[in-house]
C-alpha cells in the first residue's frame, strides 16, 4: 500500500457519493408534521380551488358591464339585492343593473362576473353608487382558477416549506406521503480527542466534529445517532463500524483517514466492505475516505473540524440531500466581487472561506485548519482544479453557509 | 369608525412590530441541543486553540532553517530521532538538524517550527530526506493561533448552526446560553373555513392558514400553539384571543382583518387592549392589523392564504426574529434581472413573486390570491411605494422564499 493518497477530482468524488446514496424508504405523517419533510409523491388536489366564483374584496357583485363609465362625478347606481354570508351560498343571483353586497373570501351571486371595492362605492338607501368600472373578472378568484381537481399541487422530491403547507391543506392532503429521514452514525475517532467536558491537556484537542457532523446532518433533514469517541484501537473501532453500519443508512467518521500508519479507518472500511476513494483533490479536505461497510456507504472526515466541515459541505451536503430524497435542495449562492487576489494550487479546488457585503467577498486569509475564519467568513468560494487563483474584481459564487 | 382603512407604509409597519416585540428570555442547554437556538450571552473559549504547537499534515517536524535549498535532486537528510504519538507529548526535543516523525493533529516538538509532509520526504533507514523546503510554521497551526483562552468566539444574538457547534465544542461550552423560543398562538376565523379533512361545500374553504402559519412561526424558530378555527362568533373569539394572549408570546390571527362589519378582530383587538396599526399600503395583504391584547402583540394576518404569505414575509418575519434574538436572520436575497415589465400602483409596496433562474427573474402574473403562483415561484421581488412599475432589462433583488 502506497504512503500518498491517490486523489480523485471533486466532481468525481460527488458522482461516487450520489452512486452509493441508497434510495430512501416512504412513510406518512399527519399535515401538522409535515413541515420541513420531503415529499415522496406527486400530491393532487381533491377538489377544485376554488370551489366557487370568489370575492378576493369586500365590495359589491356587480356584472363589469352595468360599470362602465363610471365615476366619482357620474356614478352608475345599482340597486342593492342583499348581501352574501360568509360559509353559504347567495340567497338570489342578480339581474343585469342589480349588485349584492360580497365580503372578502364569499361566493359570488351567479349574473355577477366582478366585484366592486367598497373603497369605491358608496351605500345610498338601497341603491350603490358605483364610481369606478371593473373589468370582467376583476377582484374575483373565479372557480378552478388556481388549482382543478385532481391537478398535481406539489411534485415529487419537494420539500415542505410553509407555503406548500398552505397547498396541501388547501388541496385536502391531511396525511402526507413523505420520504423517510435518514439516519446518519456519527463517529469520532483519535486518541488526542477527549469530550467537550473535559479540558484538554497539551496534546490533547476536544471532539468538535461529533457536535459539527451531528448538527450538518439534522440541517440537511437527518437524524444523527451518535457513537461518540473512539480511540485509535482497531477492535473497538471494527466493532462500532459494524454495529453503526447495521443502525443506520450512512456513516461519518471523522480523524483516522489520512495515510498515517495509524489512521485506521481506510482499512477497516476496506475489511467491512471497500474502499472506493481515498484522497480528494479538495483544499481543506484532501484525506476523505469514500467507500462502504457491507452496503452502508461510509465518509471518512478529516480529523479537523475546519477540514471537514468544508468536505461535508462540498461532498457529503450531495449525499445527503439525495438520501432524504430531496430533489431540488436549498443552496444558497450569490455573486459577488473579489475584493483581493486569491491565489490557488492548479490541480486541486481550493475552497477559500470570504466575508461576503454588499456585493463584495473579502477571501478571509490564514491557514485552513483555522475555527475561526470558519466562523467569520459567512460563505465560501471554490476555485477550480484547473486555475491557478482569481484576481481582484473576479466575479465569483459564493456558497453562503 | 371608518370603512376604510388607514393605511401605513410597510416601513412603519415593520417599526411597529419591532417595538411591540417582547424580549426574548433566556435559558441553558447541553451543547447536543443547541443547533439551530440563538445565542443568548457571548461565549468564550475556556481554553487555548490550539493548546500547543499543530501539525496539520503527516509528516516529519524539523527546524525550517535546515530545509533550504532541498530539492528532489539535492535533498536535505535528516537524522529521524523518533515518532509523536497522538494525544501524548513527544518524548524529546529536536536539535538543529534533526527531525521527529508527526501525525496530523500531533504536537510540534520543541525546537521545531515547521512540518514537512510526508509527500515531500522520503525515510531512507534512520534517515529522512527532504526533497522541498518550508517556512517558518508552515503545516502548523501555532498555539493560540485559532483562539486563545478568554476570547469571545460567538456574539451573543447569533443563531447556532453547524460550523458554529464546532467552535463552541472547542471552546468548552457544554451548556451553552440560549433565548427561549418564543411560544406563537396561531388562529384561524371565519364562518367560511372547514377543517383540512372536510371537503369543502360551496361558499366554503379549508383552513390552510392554521398549517401555513403554524410552518412559517417553526422555520423562524418559535413555537406555534394552535387554537384552531373559531367561527364569526364575538364571544368565542374573545375568549380564544384572551387566552392564547395568557398562554403565548404572540399572536398571528388570521382572517376577520378588514373592514368588513362581520370583521371582528380589530374590534375584539381594541378591546383587549389596542389596534396600533390597520392597513398597510403593501400589496398583497393590505387588511392587516397590529396590536396588542394586553402586552401581547397580536396581528391580524388577511384571510386569504396568498396574501397572509406575503404578510408573513414582509412583516412577521421582523416581528418573530427579533422575538428569537436572532439579530442575523438568514435572508436568501439574489439579484436577477427582470424578464418583462411589471406594472404596480404607486403608493403601495408591491410584492411580485418570481420565478428565478440563472440570474434571470420572470414575473408569474396572475392574480394575487393564487396559491398556485406561491409554490411555482421561488421568491419576491418588492417594488416600492413610490415606483408606477419596473422595466424589462432591471436589476431587482429577490427574496427567495
Amino acid at each position: 500500500m502506497s504512503i500518498f493518497l491517490k486523489v480523485v477530482p471533486v466532481s468525481e468524488a460527488i458522482t461516487t457519493v450520489l452512486r452509493i446514496a441508497p434510495a430512501p424508504g416512504q412513510e406518512t405523517v399527519p399535515l401538522g408534521m409535515a413541515s420541513g419533510r420531503v415529499l415522496a409523491a406527486a400530491v393532487r388536489s381533491d377538489t377544485d380551488i376554488p370551489g366557487f366564483d370568489r370575492s378576493v374584496v369586500d365590495g359589491y357583485a356587480v356584472r363589469a358591464a352595468d360599470t362602465i363609465g363610471a365615476s366619482d362625478a357620474i356614478p352608475a347606481i345599482l340597486p342593492k339585492k342583499g348581501r352574501v354570508e360568509m360559509g353559504h351560498l347567495p340567497q338570489s343571483a342578480i339581474r343585469p343593473g342589480e349588485c349584492i353586497y360580497v365580503p372578502t373570501g364569499g361566493v359570488l351571486p351567479a349574473g355577477a362576473d366582478a366585484m366592486v371595492m367598497v373603497e369605491n362605492a358608496e351605500q345610498a338607501g338601497d341603491e350603490v353608487l358605483i364610481k369606478k368600472p371593473v373589468s370582467f373578472g376583476e377582484n374575483v378568484l373565479l372557480h378552478n382558477e388556481d388549482f382543478s381537481k385532481s391537478d398535481i399541487v406539489l411534485g415529487c422530491g419537494r420539500r415542505i416549506y410553509a407555503q406548500d403547507m398552505g397547498v396541501l391543506a388547501a388541496a385536502g392532503c391531511s396525511v402526507v406521503p413523505v420520504y423517510k429521514k435518514p439516519v446518519i452514525g456519527v463517529v469520532s475517532t483519535g486518541n488526542e480527542l477527549v469530550p467537550v467536558t473535559e479540558v484538554p491537556r497539551a496534546g490533547q484537542v476536544r471532539d468538535s466534529n461529533s457536535f459539527m457532523v451531528g448538527a450538518f446532518v439534522q440541517e440537511h433533514g437527518c437524524i444523527p445517532i451518535h457513537y461518540g469517541i473512539v480511540g485509535d484501537d482497531r477492535t473497538v473501532l471494527r466493532a462500532t463500524l459494524k454495529k453503526a453500519a447495521g443502525d443506520c443508512d450512512a456513516i461519518l467518521i471523522s480523524g483516522g483517514s489520512s495515510k498515517d500508519d495509524r489512521d485506521m479507518a481506510a482499512s477497516l472500511i476496506g475489511e467491512l466492505g471497500e474502499v472506493i476513494v481515498h484522497g480528494i483533490a479538495i483544499a481543506p479536505g484532501k484525506p476523505t475516505i469514500i467507500g462502504r461497510a457491507a452496503d452502508t456507504p461510509v465518509i471518512g472526515l478529516p480529523g479537523h473540524p475546519a477540514s471537514a466541515f468544508v468536505v461535508l459541505v462540498a461532498i457529503v451536503s450531495h449525499l445527503l440531500d439525495t438520501m432524504a430524497g430531496d430533489r431540488c435542495p436549498k443552496t444558497r449562492t450569490v455573486p459577488a466581487r473579489l475584493d483581493r487576489n486569491v491565489p490557488s494550487q492548479k490541480g486541486r479546488e481550493d475552497y477559500v472561506r470570504v466575508g461576503v457585503r454588499e456585493g463584495i467577498a473579502s477571501p478571509l486569509f490564514g491557514k485552513s485548519g483555522l475555527l475561526n475564519t470558519l466562523v467569520k467568513s459567512n460563505g465560501v468560494i471554490r476555485i477550480p482544479a484547473e486555475c491557478e487563483g482569481l484576481e481582484t474584481g473576479a466575479m465569483v459564487e459564493v456558497l453562503m453557509w
